[in-house]
């Protein structure tokens, strides 16, 4: 199998389906990801990992409850943040952004609990390029 | 300990050494680290562990020796690859560039085996911010 390197730019010009990752390459048992996203997506939490985010264009903001709080961070281009596990977050970006998100293989989209999915959300442990 | 987002270019501003990794944050037992590099790094193995590369700024390098045979792939600005384990890299960078990595923590600079290590090239598993 080759192996060369993966323009994001490129692989952004390559789908449009929002919330719907693809898996750009693996790194041991993790699966780096990009996705396009917009909207919100939903209140979920995985029980068993960190996420790890990375805005590549846009504005992303991570709604986060936290010990009983709710707190929501704004990760402008550029920004990274990792999301413990545990804690249940909703992503969302109302003017639309493009991410790398890291997790290990087989993570689904909205996590191990989740509220309602709508249909504008992708259930899915990442699409293959 | 507070857990807010990272601002790549704020992270990058606070360092000007070369080839020394700053870890931005941790995800599970992986760390995701950014380093300022220019011109070459030292050929090394990681036995037991993938890299893998973000160029965030410039262009990187990376020359690999794999089954007796040695190739070079380019990464511009925006391109990622997946150093897989074991294989012998040498990065570099004539022009300079920031990139971001991951790796497990406790993941040495020089990997298991390397060649003799110049003085421009730091010895470390990632410096805090």
């Amino acid at each position: 199998m080759s192996n060369e390197p993966v323009a994001l730019d490129h692989v952004l010009s390559t789908f449009d389906a929002l919330w719907s990752p693809r898996v750009i390459t693996q790194v041991n048992d993790y699966d780096v990801r990009v996705a396009k996203v917009e909207g919100e997506h939903v209140w979920h939490v995985h029980e068993h990992t960190d996420e790890f985010f990375l805005v590549l264009r846009g504005e992303l903001s991570i709604a986060l409850r936290e010990n009983g709080a709710e707190r929501t961070v704004t990760l402008p281009q550029g920004s990274a943040f990792t999301v413990p596990r545990g804690t249940e977050h909703r992503p969302a970006s109302p003017g639309g952004a493009a991410i790398l998100m890291l997790e290990p293989t087989g993570t689904l989209s909205v996590g191990d609990r989740h509220e309602e999915i709508p249909d504008h959300v992708d259930i899915t442990t990442g699409h293959a390029l």
